[in-house]
């Protein structure tokens, strides 16, 4: 049992799009990643997904609406719901979300990631 | 979908020891709950714990060592494992953990509560 400080696991990488394990509970992952530019629109069949913006801002687009989210404010995405991430500068995001969520959900892409680092 | 801003959340409710339900994902709770003083040692049988601090300070007291959790650090407190939270000055914390979790877990006394409010 160590305590995990969020200002040094977003040091320790520089990447974008690509999620960070930190931590993980009851089969849940905790997760940091970095934002900048356009995500894909994916939705998740069987996960909800929470996002917690640590340092910037963000966009949740859906297909009827947009949220933008400043540090300190989170959102939950329910399963089935498309959404895509944008962030106009680069922005630093908490995730919390079952072990079992792949990033672009029920797309397979480029930008898919199989395997996520522990940090 | 409505994102939730923690700062607000806060501001909303002064007791202690009390955590709010702030969201839910995938049979998780999301919580916020304010720390001043001292809790009761206790476990979960079945449910890990993550404790985030949003502001302030507080340690984590465990049978065979003590982690000071600073502002934007986390720490994971495994099922069957005893803790007991303190805090010398009020400390804002965010939790995850199962919906099932009880506040005092394996101890049932005059600080559990087992309908939390959702804010």
């Amino acid at each position: 049992m160590e305590k995990v400080g969020l200002t040094s696991k977003f040091a320790s990488f520089s990447d974008h799009w690509s999620p960070k394990i930190v931590g993980e509970l009851n089969g849940q992952h905790v997760k940091v990643v970095k934002f900048v530019g356009e995500f894909v629109w994916h939705h998740h069949d069987h996960e909800d997904e929470m996002f917690l913006v640590v340092k910037g801002q963000f966009r949740m687009e859906f297909r009827d609406k947009t949220v933008t989210l400043n540090e300190g404010e989170f959102i939950i995405v329910p399963r089935k719901i498309e959404h895509k991430p944008v962030a106009d500068r680069e922005c630093y995001v908490m995730l919390f979300e079952p072990a079992s969520t792949l990033n672009t959900g029920n797309v397979v892409n480029e930008r898919t990631l199989k395997e996520l680092k522990r940090i």
